[in-house]
């Protein structure tokens, strides 16, 4: 009977790494929908899964795209995507909102928002996972990163929206990443966190068009400013990180970026910068997902019914932090 | 043998809990220095001792105290211990500062900045230890804070740096919140950030004194009205969260200060809030406690190197990151 079911299994998983491995999209969207899933048969597939597609050696250009409501990351997502259609190649959009499950907004919630790139046979656009823990959210968008590779998607658009610890761990799973701002008076400038400003490679000024064209020129000068104050990253050739101005509504500029995008991966390819990069977030990751998984531990019904009994002690005084703590560990959660 | 090395060690703890008791200095400084330390038997004697003196009934004022660096941190600290201590309080000082081992740099590092506070008989005043793990200098903080009372000291005072995390880890032990500032043009206001301003009960604008006196109301002024800002706390009476002015130079306003501090440590006694929220935080802890303790395995020689070669594995990209968090959980870190 066991024998029947894993073969059962087999095929199946044979079928679904066939069908992802064609490009199939319903096939694609069905994966990334067990990745995303937090059933422990589900999360086994998908181990299984993901280790046979890690032999076709496929790798798309993983972008990351972070800016704050307004700037305009749908349009400009839409007409990129839709320049990167046009040269042949596949785009896939994978959207991370962490805050998404709690404030019930969300991001890339509908297609709706990027309507000629959803129609488009060569694009793929996936909302946010409903998750409200970053470390779920990681694992499963990191997954469905490898799945769109290996579907043999060209770029791969990591978004996410301009707050909190998003950014830091989209670019921990992304080969480039880029800050789109919206034209601004000098003194907004600081808005900008230094440390989204240092992890970008290019900072795309949108909306230079009609009455913002010159402030979104003068925006992306101050911005070039700020960033030849940074410190050289080893990972960066001559010029970059830099600053250009586009107008996603004119679709002016979005060539450009690209073209720099290509140079930068190229040269970073062959300084050995992206192969030590992607090294890097798979040790990165790796290590998470055992602090995750070690931590998972508490929510263990006989650990989590444990810690809420110990916890009443402690907030009634009779037990001590610390002792409660040791007790936990040496009773609970020892090997 | 085991015996009589139990009953010396018996006899030793139960000198030092009679030494603390009594308020001796030097057995309560030997009693932090055991807190501090990461050797297992020193922790053991450490847990023990505090469990003995949990029973004293003991209670201090523990009040946080943060600035950056300029503010005056030091010498406010001289005057209004030197104030308390005029007042007949005992007053222990204990400094957190997170960065120090790496810095190089250590706030309290020496007691020359507070030499007439240093050389009283009712003052306590304690370097931050030097460790580079939040974790670790959090739990050894709160013991320090726990053996602070016991020795009848009526007034902790917990000092840190404004920046990073230090400081929601210091209000987190702490009976009372304050944050000291410098007069400021009204464009700087904002750099505190909003999220420290949260968890002040008490804004101190010093250096209100000579040419800075004007500054000093105007800035005080304006943070009083950025307080007004801020949502209703259960747990402040009217009033509260307030700014005031002081000069540490000039020991003005630190009368005022420190009825504010009482009153409001008052309300919150009668209206249960005190209470509640050392109950709030000793479960806080607790649970803070047990995940920095599950982690630690992490670090032991067996998973330590483990960890190592999975990681080895996962760079070359052997192993997917997945798997192999997967196989160090299963095969290293099962209970």
């Amino acid at each position: 009977m066991t024998k029947v079911t894993e073969a059962g299994q087999g095929a199946e998983l044979k079928s679904m790494k066939d069908s992802v491995l064609a490009g199939d999209r319903r096939a694609l969207a069905k994966a990334i929908t067990m990745a995303e899933s937090s059933r422990k048969e589900h999360r086994e597939t998908t181990s299984h899964l993901l280790g046979e597609l890690a032999g076709c050696n496929r790798q798309a250009l993983r972008i990351g795209l972070s800016g704050t409501p307004g700037v305009g990351k749908s349009t400009f997502i839409e007409a990129f995507g839709m320049m990167l259609i046009e040269k042949g190649l596949k785009v896939a959009v994978l959207a991370v909102d962490p805050s998404s499950a709690r404030s019930g907004g969300s991001i890339l919630g509908d297609k709706t928002r990027m309507e000629r790139l959803s129609r488009e046979r060569n694009a793929f656009i996936r909302p946010s996972p409903a998750q409200s823990q970053l470390g779920g959210v990681a694992r499963r968008t990191r997954e469905a990163i490898d799945l769109c590779e290996a579907a043999g998607f060209d770029v791969v658009l990591i978004e996410t929206v301009g707050v909190g610890q998003s950014e830091t761990m989209v670019a921990e799973m992304c080969d480039l990443f880029l800050l789109l701002l919206a034209p601004a008076g000098g003194d907004e400038l600081q808005g900008v966190k230094r440390g989204i400003m240092e992890m970008a490679d290019i900072l795309l000024v949108n909306k230079a068009d009609g009455d913002l064209k010159r402030q979104a020129v003068r925006t992306c000068a101050d911005y070039a400013g700020a960033l030849r104050l940074l410190r050289k990253r080893p990972q960066d050739p001559q010029g970059f990180p830099k600053a250009m101005t586009v107008s996603a509504i004119e679709r002016n500029g979005l060539d450009a970026a690209w073209d720099e995008m290509t140079a930068l991966a190229d040269w970073r390819r062959e300084n050995g910068h992206f192969d030590a990069r992607r090294a890097e977030q798979a040790r990165f990751w790796f290590e998470a997902e055992v602090r995750d998984g070690l931590l998972a531990r508490l929510r263990d019904p006989g650990p989590k019914q444990a810690m809420a009994d110990l916890a009443a002690q402690v907030a009634a005084g009779t037990l001590s932090p610390g002792l409660a703590a040791r007790q936990m560990l040496e009773d609970h959660l020892d090997r």
